[in-house]
């Protein structure tokens, strides 16, 4: 029996008016975080809560339920378009984890989490985990009862990987992060003894104003569009998709730090472009959004990473950089290039480099899997952290700022979420060798600043699907094959030793 | 029987409810005018379409209903607390009148007032009045039917200005309407017969960003707390109240025209005074806004005309307008002063001076009112609007782009807003006259660019009690009687008298 073809358009319109909210809530957090004055953050903070419980309260209503009954029953769900049972398919397993907790138990883990998240921000400078530890150790404790009550096949840790990366789970990410550790603790060791770079130049003041130039010439060059998107400075940049015609860009402007605002706009710009190309075919759907957190992340990274610290992007826009930015312009392009790209086994994984980023990511993964099996308990966890720094990057934290508590994450109940960064990595050098495949000339493209071609070809095999196809889906179709972290390892392998001499 | 404690809670929760409604809507709106991306305006007004059907839908909800029904029963409402009994009358009459008009009126209503914007933006550049004269034809048809539903006593028209301004009727504007016309007409012509003043110097160009900058420290000048709000370009100004802790301010900067940018800001700086100032007790409830449109232009008008166009104001900000516009350094303050005050008979409204302005306000009130009571067809509006420049201005539009037509208010279904601009100047004049007597140093602490004691008093006579004092309870409390338009008339004719030397 084919599907009601009413049911379907009552799905799709209450799926629609989520959508609205969530746009409506997007616009609230870009402008909380953009320059909305201080003194209204209360009242803000109310009506976010509003709007989100009245969200939540739309996505869960039995109406939904039953629609979500009816649509996935095997013989109506067989006869729905294939956009249709993806987005079936993903409201139904939202659904269905919103469903298993019981909502007074997740009312008080909300209000938990907030007052961790307080806590910790309190904790963090003063270096105290201690005081920190009770709540830690509560929203861990709502995490495990919250894997029990969402089931798991093979490791309680993969539920919460699922959530993030659908599809991802322990056993395959065991095998891929074990690959990568093997050839890049070594690699950052030999890196480690080659004359470091100089980078002094780097903290030249450069005025906010030509940061901000800048990064929006950079933006307009890489493709993103002006007219469906806009460039704001922020504390804690962020890109938001409210919808393809309207995807916005923070950056953050540090006078003595330009790498800052610089790296962190391709960055934000990169996961713009997959937001900005997302098929219009998908607006008001569920599906108009990233795939997941790592497809997303591989995004930002590619653009960042793969093309903005790359040797041809600046063989084509130094001269430009050095005209809008004159206190650079004794700088040789050698030297800025190996300053961009320095390697340094540091202490904090935000400041952390290409090479190194993976092995903090890492060094968070083992831990939450640790603790989500009873392996390891809250209390051990700084000296559990130390010492998986001394293993993996050779240095130790002098203090749990610079260690355990330097993270907001954890605070907010975001375990199974650090992976995405890494994963990111991994599918972006294996969608850059497919590219590099199809673009036989891509280094000459980019040498010439003609971003559109890759953008096209990123934009056919990943943006304009959304989640329309699954993470493994979408690497099955760019690269041929499931994850596989060779790529990066090559790829790392490659550039460093070139840029260290090795 | 006093109120039931929590249908007295319930009635407050949803009031809070529908206010955090309001503010996301306010900055969803406010957004879209300070630059949201042109490509996300569709998705755009679809959010909004959502939010406001569900914000109706909570206006008008059974719950509300009988809710209202038991607090303003008699003996539940006397047991209410003073703020309790405003925010219920409030909350009914507005609840009554919603529920007045049947839903799918309304509805094909809220279409053909968007169609018919949408076709006098078109039609207006062309000149072209007869394509929108079927669409304002049943505009105003709508609104006949709709006083009709709402009902009236003793003029149609009055349920319409009763919507912006609470109290207000035919009866009442007929009389101060015809007092200061009996004076301005005159005055006006007196005026005419005088040289010109001189303001070639007003087209200079000044950069926008010295404008931004001049702006922004003359808010800071009259009291606005940029810790409660921010400064935005725009292309119509306007400011907007989300909560006493979030006032956001407008502007629009034209090279050409400084005075443009100088006087919307402070003007739309009035308009945030009044906002910023609001009881925080208030805070959640309808009464957390201004109380009417009049009373809220009086305070617009009060700070751009009566303080911002004052000789004192000058004598203290002169210097330092001219420090931060060096384009007008060679410019003397007599020369400056008469420019920003200088009056001419002109065709549009909103590039009027203060002294014709209210002539505009009483040639639309008069047409408005002639409409609604059958007096008046639409198809001899243009005629009737020319007759009535002549009559009231002494000049007539040569095209109607620049008559029937300037105006976007009558296409959106905006009758009775008219009036608003014009109280607030008799309501201003007359606030203005209570305040010197109250504060008999007024010019000197002007002069001395000493505001606070000045918004101390508008806080605790007027801005504080947001809508907890209706319009009239406003200016009794302020000036001890009724509205009175002598004040105004008594002004003008001192300031330019004094100006052109009369």
């Amino acid at each position: 029996m084919a599907a009601d073809e009413r049911q379907v358009q009552e799905y799709l319109e209450l799926t629609k008016k989520m959508k609205s909210y969530e746009e409506a809530l997007g616009v609230l957090y870009w402008d909380m975080r953009t320059g909305a004055p201080r003194k209204g953050l209360n009242t803000r903070s109310e009506t976010i809560g509003v709007l989100s419980t009245d969200l939540f309260k739309l996505s869960t209503s039995e109406r939904m339920g039953e629609l979500l009954d009816a649509l996935s029953a095997p013989s109506a769900f067989e006869s729905l378009s294939p956009m249709l049972k993806r987005s079936v398919t993903e409201s139904k397993k939202e659904y269905d984890r919103s469903k298993k907790i019981p909502a007074d138990l997740y009312q008080k883990y909300v209000v938990l989490a907030s007052q961790a998240e307080s806590v910790w921000e309190e904790c963090k400078p003063n270096n105290d985990f201690a005081t920190f530890r009770p709540y830690l150790e509560q929203v861990v404790d709502y995490q495990k009862r919250f894997i029990e009550l969402w089931g798991y096949e093979d490791n309680k840790y993969d539920t919460l990987l699922d959530a993030y990366e659908p599809g991802m789970t322990v056993r395959k990410l065991d095998a891929v992060f074990g690959a990568l550790r093997e050839k890049l603790v070594p690699l950052v060791a030999a890196v480690a003894s080659k004359p470091p770079v100089d980078t002094s130049f780097m903290s030249r003041k450069v005025p906010m104003e030509t940061q901000r130039a800048f990064s929006e010439f950079i933006l307009k060059e890489i493709g993103y569009d002006f007219a469906a998107g806009r460039l704001d400075p922020t504390t804690h940049p962020f890109a938001t998709g409210l919808n393809p015609g309207d995807v916005r860009v923070t950056t953050r402007y540090i006078e003595d730090d330009f790498q800052n605002s610089l790296f962190s706009t391709i960055h934000e710009g990169g996961h713009a472009l997959y937001e900005q190309n997302i098929s219009p075919d998908l607006i008001g759907t569920n599906l108009c959004t990233g795939t997941s957190m790592g497809i997303h992340e591989s995004q930002s990274r590619l653009w960042e990473n793969m093309i903005g610290r790359s040797r041809p992007f600046w063989e084509r826009y130094y001269a430009d950089f050095q005209r809008m930015t004159p206190e650079l312009s004794d700088v040789p392009l050698d030297d800025f290039y190996r300053a961009v790209n320095e390697v340094k086994a540091s202490l904090i994984r935000t400041e952390a480099d290409e090479l190194t980023y993976n092995l903090h990511i890492m060094i968070r993964y083992e831990l939450e899997k640790q603790l989500m099996n009873d392996q390891l308990q809250v209390a051990d966890l700084p000296a559990a952290w130390n010492a998986k720094y001394k293993e993996y990057l050779g240095i130790e934290p002098p203090n749990d700022e610079l260690g355990v508590l330097q993270d907001v994450h954890w605070s907010g109940g975001g375990f199974g979420y650090f992976p995405s960064y890494a994963l990111g990595n991994m599918y972006a050098a294996q969608m850059m060798d497919a590219m590099r495949k199809a673009l036989p000339s891509f280094d000459a493209l980019v040498a010439a600043g003609d971003f559109e071609p890759i953008k096209a070809w990123l934009t056919d095999k990943i943006y304009r699907h959304g989640r329309l196809l699954t993470p493994s889906e979408v690497i099955r179709s760019v690269a041929g094959a499931e994850l596989d972290p060779t790529y990066l390892t090559t790829y790392l392998e490659a550039k460093y030793s070139e840029i260290y001499k090795m």
